[in-house]
């Protein structure tokens, strides 16, 4: 996309997609116009066009490109098992790669404090509507990585509990990650966690700590090398 | 507010309340009329002002009634402590009772998927506005509340592990607890769990045992009777 782009428009696409997130975090999908974005950016219209094809294009694009940080850790996670082809069988490494991917959701979701209910509020509309669907089509990508996180990374490797239903524990997860993002104000207030990164690092440990002795055996069951393979070849259900 | 009432309207207050909360859990509080909430409860609109004053009072009143059991779960938990002259060192009264108080939340919330989220929008307007100031003053005796049952049952009873902080055991409580009801549907059908009882079953007892795991010390360290008269004589600070 970036191939044959105008000379001297480098920034102008960067400040589209900032000004989206500004307009799109702040009101309705419907709301929003076209004309609006490019006047926040301080280009021409016809940019938008030019770099999204339309609204829902730009839309799209940002909820990928800001929540690009965490898709790339939970494949990286993916990646890094991969290319490591010596048997680990520690359980030190996954808190450490949780603890990793928490950081990173909170970095991009903390500066950004609408998102998360964008996120939400467009999920719980009709499922026709265009801002569904585009949400729905990049949170497929995220259901899909995160599943097969907690299969190789707990699953597969023998981490979790035996007693732990797998998709109960995502929940868990995502419910501690994403929760304080969702809470009331005065809520987050009265716990004494605001969203500065102090607070943010305070509470990456708390989770962390908590899900590791709630979720995690001890000592680890299954051959990670095993888990590796046979989670390379299977197929996950689209979500 | 029941003595002096006219007769033949015995049902109509009830009505009141169940139809106000099917309205303000689907539209904002501003365009909600007293007209359209006694329309749909089949009654005059004039006794909305006999019974709960003005459309804000119904608002309130519908959110107190709602949340009661849940209100009046967290106080019986003080007042059955309080009753209770028996020193009591077992740990496995608070799962039980940590389990009853989220069966209890899960089955007010349920059968009204949008109160959750009416709560949360709400909390997240403007502080000034008036709905926003009837919800924080019902949240507000269930922040006291709630801080009070983490002191007593959990700190000063001395079952939470010393190196976790209680606000943050709380704010993990309540993110485990709310999230599901606040969470996209579909993230929820990916993930196995619907708010049908058999499937809340499981969500109230994945959520105790996880939380026993990671909050709990296996052995209690305090003085249940001490921790008792120490905290009946505290005042709590105000939310």
């Amino acid at each position: 996309m970036a191939s044959g782009r105008p000379r001297g428009e480098s920034n102008a696409r960067q400040q589209l997609i900032d000004a989206a997130r500004q307009r799109f975090t702040a009101q309705t999908f419907e709301s929003v116009s076209i004309r609006l974005i490019a006047a926040d950016a301080g280009v021409d219209a016809a940019l938008i066009r030019y770099y999204f094809g339309s609204k829902a294009g730009l839309f799209e694009q940002m909820l990928r490109e800001t929540l690009q940080p965490v898709l790339s850790g939970l494949k990286q996670n993916h990646h890094a098992r991969s290319a490591d082809k010596q048997p680990d069988h520690s359980d030190c490494r996954i808190p450490e790669r949780l603890e990793t991917l928490m950081r990173t959701y909170y970095q991009i979701m903390a500066p950004n404090p609408g998102l998360a209910r964008l996120i939400q509020r467009v999920l719980h509309t009709e499922r026709h509507t265009e801002p569904y669907q585009i949400v729905q089509r990049v949170f497929d990508d995220i259901h899909n990585l995160s599943r097969l996180w907690i299969q190789r990374m707990l699953v597969d490797a023998g981490h979790i509990r035996p007693d732990v239903d797998p998709m109960l524990a995502r929940l868990s997860l995502v419910s501690l990650m994403v929760f304080p993002l969702l809470a009331p104000p005065a809520f987050m207030e009265n716990s004494g966690i605001s969203l500065k990164p102090t607070d943010i690092e305070r509470l990456v440990k708390h989770n962390v700590n908590l899900l590791q002795r709630a979720l995690f055996v001890a000592e680890p069951t299954g051959d990670v090398e095993h888990a590796l393979t046979t989670t390379q070849l299977r197929r996950e259900p689209s979500a």
